[in-house]
């Protein structure tokens, strides 16, 4: 099981692949063990792509340590209730 | 490790999600034991609904049993090689 804090988790938003590439790569260099890269909805390849650049470009020892899946309700704005699935990825120095 | 053949292997592409869960429902009705749902780039999202859909919606008693993530090499029309993320859920009744 991965120990999750606010120090070592990414929440996968908008900003482009590289930027949460260079925040995995930033935490892992600081000495932080295991990150976890969370995403949801439509943003669940980018989280695919950021753990797989991490490992393929920059940081080839560190490994995918475990994958979950899951499905989250979320409120649309109009107040509909909707699933979404979500994806967290753990990778280990 | 998942045993993968042509039979339990469903590859996620451009048909809706509903289309594939109906796949994956109907293989596991068969007899199959395992369902090897792959799916690469923007698909892979996709590939998560189908196997959380079928597990809340229709077969709560079917498990995840594995998820792999990998990278594949693909040529683009235009002859450019590019790299596309790969998913791999497996799903166990």
């Amino acid at each position: 099981m991965a120990e999750k804090s606010e120090n070592n988790t990414i929440l996968v938003g908008k900003k482009n692949v590289m930027s949460y590439v260079l925040a995995v790569v930033t935490l892992l260099n600081k000495g932080e063990k295991e990150v976890v890269i969370m995403s949801r909805g439509r943003a669940i390849g980018k989280a695919v792509d950021i753990a797989e650049i991490t490992r393929n470009r920059f940081m080839p020892e560190v490994k995918v340590s475990d994958i979950k899946i899951g499905t989250e309700e979320m409120t649309t704005k109009e107040g509909n209730k909707t699933n979404v699935s979500t994806i967290e990825i753990t990778l280990k120095k």
